[in-house]
């Protein structure tokens, strides 16, 4: 994929602020606790650090938590490579909670997979961080639009 | 189906009583100002109305919240037709976002399609609500698992 | 969703023939075995016939080739709804095996829950049809795109 | 993960007669004209070859015939990984058409991502091959159950 040769150096200063402004205006992230942690072309890291407020019944990261940040984490990877005056949507997604997700912080990661003119499909995968320990607790799959129109 | 024949009347004090105690601990859904609507034998309402911590850059509702209170109202669907001592967790789930989720209050309605000893399969649906205007706006399907061990 | 209040009427002769033609150049189709078996705006039901070619390991019908009428009626019950000179590509789709799929044979519908410009998400049901018993062996859902150009 | 630490060495005879004894009673991989072409702990490769059979209405491998492929890739990884005496079924999986599937042939590999006692879920991709020419045509995600019995 051409997209990926692009990753592992940061994303331009021009993109960085068109991510940036977008995920400011996301009240749920900042809501949630979450934080833009890296942005390269066609992939986002987010933060979520642990709290109470982020909880399922048995104290671990609710899978809506999860979730949520591994759909914004993959909805900004696509849109790092959209053209200026564009926005992005999701269109769907699938995820396996593949282990109770706990740690000091969990981290998505959004990778672009394709990216097409009207269609973009990203990875999802979410980490438990806990000091050194990074273990793989969701991984799931994205299809994500491009729309035209100012980014807001 | 023979859980569905069960839908549409309430669920008995006992399974309201857990249903409840488990949201209840559930820090995510208090935090994100969600509430239980609704508890059948096989199918729970969950109820999230609008703020502006629950929005994507648009001031729509970000699709992690859409996701998490469908998550939840599955899950719990699930849980109205599980024995005492056992609890359950999300395996993995698809959503399809629709539309742009607005209105006073998103609603979603998780409903058992199948419900096996060890797995359940639940339909997941979210709709808009503005006044009497009631839209569809998120579809999806949830894999749950069974576990043993008293319900914390 | 007003395409549903169209179904249950039989497709204009246009749409029909449209749908026939793609369907008979599916080689795949005939190679399974699989007619159709109703075309309605909206929905779409193709028939697949038990026999030894289109097994799993136990004899039930293979996972693949319930998906592969599931997808073929989903996509033709979009493909109802679009104009001429159009044609359909799925995007993705997810499915539940909820059963062993066993019967004389088995029937996929393909309902259209939304219809948009560019995309269109159907549900997709699989039954085992023993006589007259018939059980939901699958459940899923499908996201596809409406590309233009002569439906060859 | 552990699993893929044991990936790229074959996995051992009485692993790859299970396999192979399970596969060839899959009528439809027979059907289709699928082979197995490599067989390793937790990485499974089928090849299908391009013939008019499994095509959809442009003359591309149908999307079924891809899944069909990729399901029985996923499922047989899975497999290399349980206990003598249990079998495999798929509980569901999802897929992402990425781009049209053509070549000589298409390879399926299903590699996979967590092992669990009763769940394993893979990540599956499917790549079209036109002489030396590899290109990832589908990307998908399956969950698995293990289920107890004498493998027939």
């Amino acid at each position: 994929m051409e997209d990926q040769s692009q990753q592992d150096r940061p994303a331009s200063p021009e993109v960085r602020a068109r991510v940036l402004g977008s995920f400011d205006r996301q009240g749920l992230m900042a809501h949630l606790g979450a934080r833009m942690a890296r942005i390269e072309p066609g992939r986002v890291h987010i933060v979520l650090p642990s709290r109470p407020e982020v909880t399922q019944q048995h104290g671990y990261f609710h899978a809506g938590a999860t979730s949520a940040i591994a759909d914004s984490a993959g909805g900004y990877a696509a849109f790092t490579l959209f053209p200026e005056n564009t926005d992005v949507l999701t269109v769907e997604y699938k995820i396996n909670l593949l282990a109770p997700a706990v740690g000091d912080h969990i981290e998505a990661v959004g990778t672009v997979l394709r990216s097409g003119r009207t269609l973009t499909v990203c990875q999802l995968e979410v980490f438990g961080v806990q000091g050194d320990h990074r273990k793989l607790v969701a991984n799931g799959q994205q299809t994500l639009i491009r729309v035209n129109g100012p980014t807001r």
